[in-house]
């Protein structure tokens, strides 16, 4: 039996030249915003200056924290509240892909409390209130601009987390696939890994949620079919397009309505990845779910065996996960451990951090042997 | 190239026992309201008592509107609206299927408006505002639990037409399949061909959405999975359960993002089959379908094709109209004018009135020959 509540508040504004109506949309509710974006990627597309113009245009004043990197760290987040307190600003506009997005939410909701934002990371509080979030996306990736997920990571703690709540949706979010165009190949290859790999941690969330399952596969349908040809034509606007739509679709909650939660081990593994050795996150997924699945078989016929019909019309095992492989393949996605090439890869320490870290799956958990069988085979 | 607004703002409460939010849910902005309902269907399916327990417990005021009939008229509406001013609500709480929401959306509008509610209808003035609007969805059918469409008619100006507008979207909407158990076959089955209908529309609404497109036939293969099922085991949660989710997705836009609005022009028809002769609506779309399909494949190869290889994989046309009209067969729906039961079918009234009401599609306009020429195919 189905429960679900089915709640997302944010305004998406998606096309060419949607940002044009940024400044009116967001004037209503914000007067002096905190744009919070990376050294280098919005200057280079433009959505920066497209930003800045709309805000002026509606006298909406600003401040820029533009140091925001690739697998987002505390420390930023944390120098962008002391910002948005010392201004005094009444939004947070992210400019950038995941990673800002996810921090700009680390900071709409670390401006409200007195303690440090981490602890929202770890459990220790729930987030209560947060200054509205708007996001101009410029990546097709992790589907932030349209959910309450924002991931942090804190290298002293040796962590990376998510934290899930519905304040944390952006309020508007714009997405001109325009600015993807010039996302390079590699990041354009991980952001469609993070979309299929989406798509696979709400499946195995398993439950009996038919309708939001057969959404998954509409989705990972459309990726199959659009994703190679972008991945040999970058500057082509239409396939950016799809490859956008879908990877806000993949994470916006329609996947999942009606169960309880995705099942998200792989994130967890790959996030130590990233962790540990700077791995963009897609790779680090693309390289996790074939060996997650390989494991998955000895560990659960029923769970392989449905995935495989959903996904790939076949029951058996081997073949589903030869497909799987031939999904990430076909985007040219890295998907041994060896293509990643990191330098001193040190199994044994990766193995003792999942574990201390506790790193697993909702649906199926992984204790420290099936953490060592997957750390094992990810170094054969 | 697609350009979108994703704004769909009502919160979906799904799944047994869900009425039992309902009063902390609402309390938040409603302490008076005015409850939009039928003379039966709310008292013997229990939702009316489970409503007003809800309401008691939370001290929240009500008032009862008892009256709204299928294919709801704009003289209810009215006295609604009377009522809603007279005794000052703060929201409309419509129990039931879209009848009653539709209406309670008109209420809500018409509350701020000195003029008459049919204004909105015939497009004199766009809904500026609205009160807060509740559904309570009862039947799985026209998705107007999640959506901003209200559709009366106007026996006195012969009129039945649909009005849009983000602001008549519930604010909240509880889905309890539960309720669903007692309706009986010929509604279970009117109801799942309104599904399709939906789906097909937006279709034909055509623009290159293919995301959109897929996530249509995602919910048809749902529907043509558990519905037949459902005809034969009224009473199986289960089954209640998959239809009332997917009539509630067929409609609530995800299926005609990026898609400047579906075609339309068989409700266009149908409702005017309600207008004249009480057919019910989703039957109304069954019989409609057929000669549609028929009427399109004379008119555009491309159309005809697309649905064919996207619904049916097959390019051939008569193959393609064969399997759609064998979806509406294996509900049971009625797929021709004599299995309406019409008493004295006035062809030529008919067609005069469906020309004179324009009744059209915005992508596949109707003139009058064609209109001609599917009234002729109908009596066929």
């Amino acid at each position: 039996m189905m429960q679900l509540t089915w709640d997302i508040p944010t305004r998406l504004h998606f096309g060419k030249d949607c940002i044009q109506k940024l400044g009116e949309i967001i004037s209503s509710y914000a007067s002096n915003v905190l744009i919070v974006t990376g050294a280098n990627s919005s200057k280079k597309n433009g959505s920066l200056n497209d930003v800045i113009d709309q805000l002026k245009r509606y006298n909406i004043k600003y401040h820029i924290l533009d140091k925001i990197k690739s697998n987002p760290r505390v420390e930023e987040v944390r120098e962008g509240i002391l910002r948005a307190k010392k201004e005094n600003v009444d939004a947070v506009l992210a400019i950038g892909g995941g990673s800002a997005i996810d921090s700009a939410k680390a900071i709409a909701m670390g401006y409200y409390y007195d303690g440090d934002v981490w602890d929202f990371y770890e459990n220790i509080l729930k987030p209560f209130k947060a200054l509205p979030i708007v996001a101009v996306n410029t990546l097709a990736a992790t589907g932030s601009e349209m959910n309450g997920t924002s991931v942090l990571q804190n290298e002293s703690r040796q962590l990376k987390i998510s934290v899930r709540s519905t304040i944390l949706f952006p309020k508007d979010s714009f997405c001109d696939p325009t600015y993807t165009i010039s996302v390079p190949q590699d990041y354009t290859i991980y952001g469609i890994a993070d979309i299929i790999a989406h798509l696979w941690e709400a499946f195995f969330g398993m439950g009996e949620a038919t309708l939001s399952d057969r959404f998954g596969k509409a989705i990972f349908d459309e990726v199959m079919e659009f994703g190679p040809q972008l991945i040999d034509d970058l500057i082509n606007y239409d396939l950016r397009e799809k490859i956008m739509y879908a990877s806000t679709c993949a994470l916006n909650g329609i996947t999942i309505m009606g169960k309880k939660t995705g099942d998200w081990g792989v994130h967890a593994i790959g996030h130590h990845l990233s962790l540990l050795y700077d791995v963009p996150h897609g790779a680090s997924l693309s390289v996790v779910y074939p060996i997650w699945l390989k494991w998955l078989q000895n560990k659960s016929a029923y769970g392989i065996t449905k995935f495989g019909l959903t996904y790939f019309d076949t029951e058996a095992p081997d073949e589903t996960i030869d497909k799987a492989i031939e999904s990430f393949r076909s985007i040219n996605a890295p998907i041994k451990l060896e293509d990643l090439n990191i330098k001193n890869f040190d199994k044994n320490y990766f193995l003792q951090l999942l574990i201390n870290n506790k790193a697993s799956g909702a649906i199926y958990p992984l204790n420290e042997s099936d953490l060592k069988w997957i750390v094992d085979e990810m170094v054969k």
